[in-house]
């Protein structure tokens, strides 16, 4: 049950299964143990002919009828659900989830341990730290006047969610843990820790006065989330989880 | 014209036709008279090796680009249309209309004749009436302190129709023919028949309210669209048109 | 490395390249030069088993995973992201352009030179002008009352801008070069020229005065981007941003 067309110039590791319907084109690597879903397409584009490299990290998990382009560096673990667009120029850390209808474009910088949900925008050249949150329909843009030839794209820095239909505006920088809620406009700096709400968003209060009631849990999700990561960066959560509950102090309201 | 790949565990019905590109794995059943458009993966996923049943209704028409996992069940005259992906554990009574790149997460419930048109992202373990009407971009969310392990699906009665762009926010339940407008986010308890408005959305009227100036057609739909629905269907859009109409004595504005 | 199905009663002009997967139904026809990318289908649908002519000009680059219907006419130049849908009755000119999982429903009818980013939904019998921008997750709507048997089209005239998630509404009428911000509705008529902001939408200012502070660029973006567009429609840019400029002294605020 295979019937792919796999380079023989694309470099598959030990235990790499592949699907039905899989094209690999010249200069793919992926890493060993990985998973490679029917109906995906792996390297070339953009410049077509030209094979740029695409290097996929040990255990990787790709599901069907994802798309992506050579040029591009993914670490360890990377998981994508289905139908997702990850272009050229992207440098992605360990661990990273991208949901399905996800489309990362160009030159984007990712770090580690990142989880998008699906039909999420990143737009080129943004620039994303380390167990960053982008729920649905999220989108990162990067045009200050569009169209224009101008780009401006955003950064947001560790441990900053971005919840779901939110829209974070071209140069905006979200600092350490900022937290954008559901259908709001993040645009400018937002303070570590901030929550934003609106359109225009402003900033309305602390994450750490997010308390969900009923069951007493509250924001950072650093104490009680960290299960949902592999062990090694539970230290790292906890040194995250420490620097945005310290900013509460410095945030003005 | 067919190059797939169909395992000889799965049952096709009578008249069953599929494109090209088809993957069917085993334990996949498909009612007699459907159709399986190009490119589209039924079956497998989530504990990949091991078949869990996956069950399409006679007379359905998957079209090209879709996946759908093993583990759910969809009744008679399910209707897909392109890139959409079903996932597992979903049960959905007759006539299901999925609209292209919808995402129908684990576990959700369905009633019958339900309408979702595209980019709808059902949450896991939503539960969702007869006759409901989810538009484009509609999100229903479940994580009421995201991210975290709690869970809170909404709860969508009969009738409910959710316009282009709108949230429903977690633990959120719409009563009976309950109308979340356009762009709006709809949280909380919405009682039959209600107008929901704005982000954070409010009740704003009684769907009875709602008019066309222009034709003179008013909601609820029931009277002036019943059309739109195989014949048997009729006689529960009648019923569901007077309870919703009904409501308009109880609402308070 | 090819592995496709086309039709004998298609017809591929000199030098067109077809990928890995894909499928050409009978009564299409693609231009010279072009390349159709891998696990696209062209052709057949909505009366399938009657084949309706699909055209695609010359010079044309429909990326992976796509789905054109027959019963459609695209101009010389169209390209294509990924994963797009194009169904039938359009009517596309010159160097069309549409962004990844965007949408176009039947009987859509759009002028030359247009750009559709990803996620853009064309609802049923949209008129579209040319050097029309559609961002992300734009949604064009076409029904008042939803659901009905009503459809009003939303008419989008040359040059106008629509900002990433805004949504236009039924039966809108945006007059030449109007503008609608980011997450905006717009509703109703808008004036040429004229920027509408917020839900529901008004119109806050002329896009003459929406500038880049830190380069002084401005709009309208005719004169600082029309480099974007190949050289043989520089002039009609020019006159449509003469037009739109013009605008300003009309527009009442």
């Amino acid at each position: 049950m295979s019937d792919s067309w796999i380079s023989p110039e694309a470099r598959l590791g030990k235990d790499v299964r592949t699907g039905w319907g899989v094209v690999v084109h010249p200069g793919v690597t992926v890493g060993e143990g990985s998973r490679i879903g029917d109906h995906c397409v792996l390297g070339l584009p953009p410049a077509e002919g030209r094979a740029e490299p695409l290097e996929i990290g040990p255990g990787s998990v790709i599901r069907s009828h994802n798309v992506l382009y050579g040029g591009s560096r993914f670490g360890p673990g990377l998981e994508v659900g289905h139908h997702a667009l990850l272009r050229h120029g992207i440098v992605a850390g360990a661990n990273l989830r991208v949901g399905s209808y996800s489309d990362i474009e160009p030159e984007a910088a990712i770090g580690d341990y990142c989880r998008f949900h699906g039909y999420v925008h990143v737009g080129r050249g943004s620039r994303i730290g380390h167990f960053v949150w982008l729920y649905s329909l999220v989108t990162l843009t990067n045009d200050p006047l569009p169209p224009s030839h101008l780009t401006r794209p955003p950064v947001l820095e560790d441990g900053v969610v971005v919840c779901v239909g939110a829209t974070v505006m071209p140069g905006a920088l979200l600092r350490k843990g900022a937290f954008v809620a559901a259908g709001s406009v993040a645009d400018g700096e937002i303070p570590a820790g901030a929550v934003v709400r609106g359109n225009p968003g402003t900033v309305a209060s602390h994450v750490s006065l997010l308390v969900h009631p009923e069951s007493g849990l509250r924001h950072p999700w650093t104490e009680h989330f960290a299960d949902a990561y592999p062990a090694e960066a539970r230290e790292r959560i906890a040194r995250l989880g420490a620097e945005i509950a310290a900013s509460r102090r410095v945030l003005k309201l």
